[in-house]
C-alpha cells in the first residue's frame, strides 16, 4: 500500500501502519507523508522506503506509482490525513486504478461523499472506511447475536462516546491534534460529532443492522471560544421505530476513550465497552447475565476469526484496527485474482457508511439549527 | 409515626418500615395500611400495633389520633399509598397538625404540589420526601465536593436509571405493582417518568445544585397496548448553561435498577452508579482517577455521618433509605423541643422538591407533545 | 434479646443492634453494655431500655432476668464483647435456661470452645455463632449451587481476607479496637487469625460442606513489636482430597474487607467477594460465565429468603448480619412454642463451627511452630 | 532473525511473529519451523521466505546463516519449541554468534541453565527470555513506583496466576498443547509450575526487586492419571522478610489467564491484573485509592515508551510482548553497531532470569517432596 499523510507527529499514522503491519499482509511500499515534501521523504527514508518511492505529494504518488508495473506498484492507497484531504486523493486514487482505504470521515462534506460515492460506482474499485471499533471481536459477536435473532425486536439503543482531551482550549496552545480538529475548515461541519459522534453511529448501525428514521440534536461548544462543537447530545428514533440516545463529548473531563454501546430487545440485551473490548454482556429478563469473552470456541465464527490469542490474553485496539486492514486486503487480494466477491462479505465499512456518516452529520447540525426533529435521508444510495 | 399504605403486597411499605427502625430513632405506632379496613386492621396487628391503632383508613387514623394525648399520639404520617393518594392524606394530616414524610412523586399532578406548598407553608409543619437516593453516603460526598470548588464549573450531567422490569406487559397479568404504575388514574402523567425520571431529575439537583432551565423530551411507550411512558429520553440546559442528558426506561431488558450519575466539570468529574453506591469515581485531566469510599475518614463531614459502619462492609439501600427518616426524625424531634432550625439544615427533600419534581413531569410531557425546548417555569415557590 | 457487651465505643455492639432490630422479631430489653457498671446502664438507658433492666455485669443480668417471670425475661444473651469475655457469659446463660448468641471467635482457646460445647449439649439450649458473611444471600447460593451438584466435585479453594487497618501500630496510640485485639491475654493465640481468618474457614465449610484435613501455616508479625499475628497464610488440603490457600492479613495496606472466595469444581466454579455481595460468578469451561445476582427469582430458596428488596437495591453488611439474627429468633420462638426442630434447619453457625473455629486456630499456630503439615483434629463433637 | 519452532499448530509461534513486526525492527528472513524438515520448508514459504532460508531442522539453520555474509544472515535466534528444545539450539547459536531469545522457561532443568549462562558468558552475546507479562506498561509502571520509595518497605506479595484450560485430561485427546506440557520429557519437573508458575514468580521479582529466600510448596496433580502437577500453591518468605503466597494452576475450571499481583508496602500497595492489564491501582491507607493508566503522561518514563497509542485505546497482550522484542532488537542494534551497554540497560528479561526461573522449579519440587521451608539457593551467577 501507499500511504497519504501519517507523518511524523501524526499519532494515527502509525497505528494504520502497524495495523497493516500486525497480520503479514500488507506492506507499506510507498508514501506522501506530510504536506511538505521535504518532510515526507525523509520521513518514508525513515520508515525504510526506497527513496524514489517517498513522494512529495499525493498526486506524485499516484502518478508515478501507476507508471510501474504491475506486481510492483501499490495496490491500494491509505489515507490517513485531516478531513479536508480526505476527498481529493480517494478520488484521484479511484480515477486511477487504486483502491482507496480511507480514515473517517469520509469527506468534508455529504457533497463531496455522494461525489466520491460515485466515482467508487464508476470505477468498480474497493473503498473502505477504518471506523475501526467494528473491527472488535465482540462488536461482531454483538452483531452476529442480533443477526441471529438472540435480542428479538430492538426497542432501545444507548450509544456514547466521551472523552476528555479537549477540555481546555489545547488549539491555543499548538496542539497539532486539536488544531485542525477545532479548525471548520479542515474538520467540516462536525468538532466532536465528526471526530467521535460518527463512530457511535456507526457503531449503532453496524451491530444493530437498524438505520435512523429521525434524530434531534443538541449541539454544543462548552469550551469558550472554540469555533466547532465539543458536546454533542442526540435523540434518535430509528426505522424500526426502536428509540436512541447518542452523545459524544470531548469535555467530558477525565474519560477516556468511553465509547460504549448498549442494545435493548424484547428477548435480550447487550452490553459493550470500548475500554474493555475483550468482554460483551448478554442480559435476560428472568436468567443470569452471561459474559462473553474473546477467544471462546462458544463464539460465532465471525468473532473468533477476528481473534488472534486465546481467552484471556487482552486483544487491543491495534488488533482490532488490524482486523479491518486485513479484511481489506483479502478483498484487494481476491480482486487481484478475480475472485472477488460481493463487499459485503469482507466486513469492513465501505462508501455506504461513508456517505451515512456525512448524512448523520448533516443530519444532526440542521435539527440543532431548526430545533426540530429531522429526518436522516437516507438516499437510494 | 403512622403508615398510611404499605400492605401485605406493597413491597415499598416495608422499606420504609425497615428504614424507620433502623436507627431506632423512630416507632411505628398506628397505621391504615390497606383500602380494606379489614386488611387494614388485620395487617396493623400483624406488624405488633397495639389494636384500637390499627385504624381502617386514614381520615379515621388522623382523627382519632389528633384526639390523643400529646406524647402518646403519633407525631407525622409516613405516605406510601401509590401517587393518586399522597395529596389527600398528606393535606389532611398538614391541617390537623401531623407533620408528613410522603413517597414521591410527590403528587399526582403540579396543581396538587402547589396546593400542597399552599397546605405546607400555612401549616408551618414539616414536609419531607422520600428521594432515598440522595440519602447514600457517596451522594452526599459528591455533592460536598461540588459545593467545595472542586469540580470547578460543571459543563454537562448524565443522569441514567434504566429498569427492564417492565418488558413484558405485567400489568395484564395481575402484578400489582405494575397494575397502578400503568394507570394514568393513579400514577399521573409520567409512567417511567413520574416513577424513575424524577429520581434522576431530584439526584442531579440534590448533587450539582443546579437547575433545569429547558429540556426537550422523547416520551415513548415501547411495550404495545401500555397506557403510560415505559422509556423516556430528555435533553436539558441547565440555568448555568451546562448541558445534560436525562434517561430513564423501564424496558430496558436486563437492568435491575442502574440508576448512575456522571458530572463534568471544568476542574474534575464525577461518577456514581446507585448499583455500587459506596464507590465514588473522583476524576481529573492529567492525574490518576480517585476512588472515594464510604466509611473513611478522609470523607466529608456529611458523607461520614450517612454510613453507619468502617469501609468495607457495604451499606446498602436500606442505609440509605434509613438516612432520610433519621433526618426527618431529627428535624421532628427539635420542632417538639423547641430547637427546628431552618429546613434545609437537615438534609432531606423537601416540599421545594416535591414541586419541582411535579414541573419535571409536567414539562417533559408538554415538550414531548410540543416537539419544542420546553422552559421549566421555576415558580417563585 | 439481652445484650453482653457493645458499650459506648464498641462499634460491633450497635451492628448487632441494627441486625438485630431490622426485621422486628427481636427486641433489646436488657444488658450488661460495659465493664464499668455506671457506663452500662447510663447507656442502656441512652438506649432506650427500662432503667432496671440496665445491669451492672452480666452475672446481674443473668440472675436477675432469671427472676423475671416467663413472657417478661429475656429469652436469650447476646454477646459482643472482647473474646476474652465470650466463654464465662456464655456458659452461665445456658446454665441458666437463656439461649446464647456469642461473637466469633467463640472463645479465648479450644478447651473452653469443648467445654461450651459440652454445657451447649446439657442444657439442651439453642447456641448461635455470628459468622455473619454466612448470612449473604449469595453465600447461600453459592451453597445451594453445590449442593445441588452444579459444581462436581470441588478441586480448590482460595479464601482470603485482607484488610490495612493495623498497617500501623494503632495499639500504641490508644485505639480500642486494636488494642484488645493485640493483646493475647484478650484475643487468644490468633491475631489476624483469629479476627479474620476464622472467617475464611468458616466461610468455606459453610459453603463447601468441606472439611479441613490438614494444613500448613506461616503465621507472621509484620509490625514490629505487635503481640499476636497480623498475616497468616496458610495451604490448605480438605477431606475429599481438594487443595485450598487460605490467607488473612491486618497489614495489606489499603485493603477494606476484601474478603473473597474462589471454588473451582470439575463442572463449575464460584467466585464471590464480600465487597460486592450481591452478585455470584458462576464459571464454566465451554460457556459464558453467570452473573448470578441477589434477589431474582431464579435463585434458590434459601438465597431469595435471605433477601429482603428487589434486585438492583443493594443489599449490604447489616441485612446479611440481620439474617442471622432472625434465624436465630426463629429458632428461639420455635424453642418456646414447641416447633423446635433439628438446628441444622434453621441456617446459623452452631456450637460446632464454634468449636471447629478454634480447631482451625490451633492447628495453624501449631503448623507454624512445628513447621510440618498438621492434621486439624475432627474430634467427634 | 530466525525462528526455531512455531510451525503451523504452535500457537506461540505466530504470537512471537506478530510479537516481532509490530513496531518494524525485526525481520524473520528463516526459520527451522518443525520438526519434520518438510513442513518445516512449506510453512517457511507460507510465511513468505525465501525458500533457501527455509531449513529442515536448526542445527542446518545455524550452519548454513552463519556461512552468509554479515549485513544478509540473521542476527540472532528466537526459540518458540517446547521446553526439551530450548537448550541445545540456544547453545549451538551462542557456540556459532548469533544472539539468542528463547522462549521460557529457560531450560529443561537447572543444570541446562547453569551450563547456558556459561555459554552466554563465555560468547559475550546477547541471552533473552520472554517472559513477556514485564512487557506490560503497567508492569513497569509498578516498578518504577516501588523502585522510587512509593511503597515503602514490602511486607506481602500476592502473586497467582489460575487458568482452566486443562480442567479436563486434554492431553489424551490429541491436544498437541497439552500433549508437550503434561510429558516429564518434554516439560520437565514442572507442570503448571514451569508453564505459568514461573511467570508469578519473575513478575514479582521483576516488579519488587526483592528474591526469594525461602519457600514451602504443595504441587498437585488434580485431574487423575495426568503425569505433571496442574495445581500448585507456594508460601514464600522473601530476602527483606516479607511474606509471600504464589499459586498457579491449570485446572483452576472457568478462569483464562487470571494473572494477578498484589504488593502491599508500608506507605502505599499495588494490584495489577493481566487481564485488565492498561488499569494499576495505587492504594493508601488514608486517602482515595489511586487508578494509574495506560498511555497518560504522569506515568514514568519506562510506562510511557512501553506504550503505543494515548490512553482509552486498550493496549494488550501482543504490544506487551513486542515490548520485550522491540528491547532486544535495540539492544542487538547496539552491539551491531558498537554502542552496546550494560544488558540492565535494556529492560528485558536475561540469563540471570533464566537461571532463577529454572532454581525456582526445583526448589518448590524439593520442598513439596520434603514436606518443608527450602532455601531458594541464590547461587552466585
Amino acid at each position: 500500500m501507499g500511504m497519504v499523510g501519517g507523518g511524523p507527529s501524526a499519532f494515527i499514522g502509525e497505528v494504520h501502519r502497524m495495523a497493516a503491519r500486525l497480520d503479514d499482509r500488507i506492506e507499506l511500499v510507498c508514501g506522501a507523508f506530510s504536506s511538505d515534501p521535504y518532510v515526507s521523504v525523509s520521513f518514508g527514508k525513515e520508515l525504510g522506503l526506497e527513496e524514489a518511492r517517498c513522494y512529495g505529494d499525493y498526486q506524485e504518488m499516484i502518478q508515478k506509482e501507476r507508471m510501474l508495473p504491475e506486481g510492483k506498484r501499490m495496490d491500494f492507497i491509505s489515507i490517513v490525513t485531516p478531513n479536508h484531504l480526505h476527498y481529493a486523493p480517494a478520488k484521484l486514487a479511484l480515477d486511477n486504478g487504486f483502491h482507496v482505504l480511507s480514515d473517517k470521515p469520509a469527506t468534508l462534506n455529504l457533497d463531496e461523499a455522494v461525489s466520491l460515492k460515485e466515482a467508487v460506482n464508476k470505477s468498480g474499485l474497493i473503498y473502505g472506511l477504518t471506523h475501526n471499533y467494528t473491527g472488535y471481536p465482540m462488536v461482531k459477536e454483538a452483531r452476529h447475536l442480533i443477526r441471529s435473532g438472540k435480542l428479538g425486536k430492538i426497542r432501545k439503543v444507548v450509544a456514547e462516546y466521551p472523552q476528555g482531551w479537549l477540555s481546555t482550549k489545547l488549539e491555543d496552545q499548538g496542539h497539532k491534534q486539536a488544531l485542525w480538529r477545532a479548525d471548520p475548515q479542515k474538520a467540516g461541519l462536525g468538532g466532536s460529532l465528526g471526530d467521535i459522534g460518527t463512530h457511535a453511529e456507526n457503531l449503532t448501525e453496524y451491530i444493530t443492522g437498524l438505520g435512523i428514521d429521525e434524530l434531534f440534536a443538541d449541539v454544543s461548544t462548552l469550551v469558550e471560544g472554540r469555533a466547532l462543537d465539543d458536546d454533542t447530545n442526540i435523540l434518535v428514533r430509528f426505522n424500526n421505530g426502536a428509540r436512541g440516545v447518542f452523545y459524544c463529548s470531548q469535555v467530558s473531563l477525565g474519560e477516556e476513550n468511553a465509547l460504549a454501546i448498549r442494545i435493548y430487545g424484547t428477548k435480550a440485551s447487550i452490553e459493550w465497552k470500548q475500554m474493555e473490548p475483550n468482554t460483551l454482556l448478554l442480559k435476560y429478563l428472568d436468567k443470569p447475565t452471561e459474559i462473553f469473552r474473546t477467544g471462546h470456541q462458544y463464539l460465532s465464527e465471525s468473532a473468533q476469526k477476528a481473534s488472534r490469542i486465546p481467552p484471556g490474553h487482552p486483544e487491543g485496539f491495534i488488533g482490532g484496527f488490524a482486523n479491518l486492514y486485513s479484511n481489506f486486503a483479502k478483498a484487494v487480494s481476491d480482486f487481484k485474482t478475480g475472485n472477488y466477491k460481493e463487499i459485503g462479505e469482507y466486513d469492513f465499512p465501505t462508501i455506504t457508511d461513508a456517505v451515512r456518516g456525512m448524512q448523520f452529520i448533516e443530519t444532526t447540525i440542521e435539527s440543532h439549527k431548526k430545533k426540530t426533529w429531522t429526518k436522516m435521508n437516507n438516499l437510494e444510495l
